[in-house]
């Protein structure tokens, strides 16, 4: 082989072994996005056997996170990548980060589901628990597409979805906390209610982390902690 | 200047910059440190003006990662370093996101001071607060000295105390809920210091997260995910 049959070798390779991660992210991405519906599903229903199996399979997200970050990691040192190669690989491990959290708190939510005493008692609230679970779910889906195709036609949409998320969150702790003054009997299963809603304003915050890591790779620049207007710019550019 | 002679000067120039890396994340460590113990100070005293230099601070801490992150990047970029030199910059860049988390965390509680509306309401329960954040305060510290001085001698003491912390917050939680139930009038003021001890409680497991860090940096082994046991067997060989 000749070197620069060598050189081609080595250059297909690698972006095999890029494809390779880009894929497993994705594969990661869709698993969490489907903990996130189970979890959720299985706090409203009260269906406990459904929220043992998402709590078991955090461990699987777990280990998807710690296999990419390894291969990051190797790529790293044996490519020694540079430009989008290297911008990508520092997005990846950043964005596995988030996608493990985004499954903590699914776990987070089953855990809640476990515990439930009373699973006689229904709350009228779960409706907007279910509202706010379709908004980040369209959010975690959204920055994962984005990651998928490096399109930044979505991210800023997405962002603003977020502050969306963040009243409609606000406006479900005030009623909460309203009921609980009217009804002090239920306020155990009630904070649930609120952490699980705590939980799916985190899981939003992160596929706005996401988002930013596609526009790192994309564009090469940080637009963490800048305003939504700024960002968009960044994006239009 | 001779090969060799540039060699060593590249060697050193890069020796510096790991350095200055490394000093850069002290200093954000302390300050985020700092950020904790304000928060928390403004939250029991109802010191809004406190606490509005800990919001304000927070771009301070925001800016610190943005800056690290981007030297981390050029020095990926520019040295391809590896063995410990990759290590250290990749677990850098995570420990800065923890900080970073920390940093929010902080800003979290000092909002909870600036709503405040009843300031004369004084509550038992921030004995116990005072005490969760001594306990977290510990951690952190630890762990940034273990970052400082790239040992392994205390992170197996600072993972089990997260334990104990978590044990505490339980316990908090716990006494919070029942305190709601007697005197439903306060309900949104002892959220608020469930909110608080939650803060902590998070801070605890970002000190426990950097940790990790050091551990990979030192040992080069992954020890997210895995037992108390385990880890003290993988930071004692």
């Amino acid at each position: 082989m000749d070197t620069k049959k060598i050189g081609q070798h080595i250059s297909r390779q690698f972006n095999d072994e890029m494809e390779e991660i880009r894929n497993k992210v994705l594969t990661m991405g869709g698993f969490v996005e489907q903990q996130i519906d189970l979890a959720a599903q299985s706090f409203i229903n009260c269906d406990q056997e459904l929220a043992e199996k998402v709590i078991q399979q955090d461990d699987m997200v777990n280990h998807l996170e710690m296999d990419i970050d390894h291969e990051c990691t190797e790529i790293l040192a044996k490519r020694q990548p540079a430009a989008f190669d290297l911008r990508m690989l520092i997005a990846t491990i950043k964005a596995i980060t988030d996608l493990e959290r985004i499954g903590d708190e699914a776990a987070r939510i089953a855990k809640m589901t476990i515990r439930l005493e009373n699973t006689e008692y229904y709350h009228e609230q779960y409706h907007e628990i279910q509202h706010l679970l379709e908004m980040v779910k369209d959010m975690l889906n959204g920055a994962l597409d984005a990651f998928a195709r490096l399109s930044l036609d979505e991210v800023a949409s997405i962002t603003c979805q977020d502050q969306k998320v963040d009243r409609e969150y606000t406006s479900i702790v005030r009623q909460l906390i309203t009921r609980m003054m009217e009804d002090p009997r239920h306020i155990t299963r009630t904070l649930d209610i609120l952490w699980t809603a705590r939980a799916l304003e985190r899981i939003g915050d992160h596929a706005c982390n996401i988002c930013e890591h596609v526009i790192y790779m994309v564009k090469g620049e940080d637009v963490r902690h800048i305003s939504q207007d700024e960002l968009e710019k960044v994006v239009s550019r």
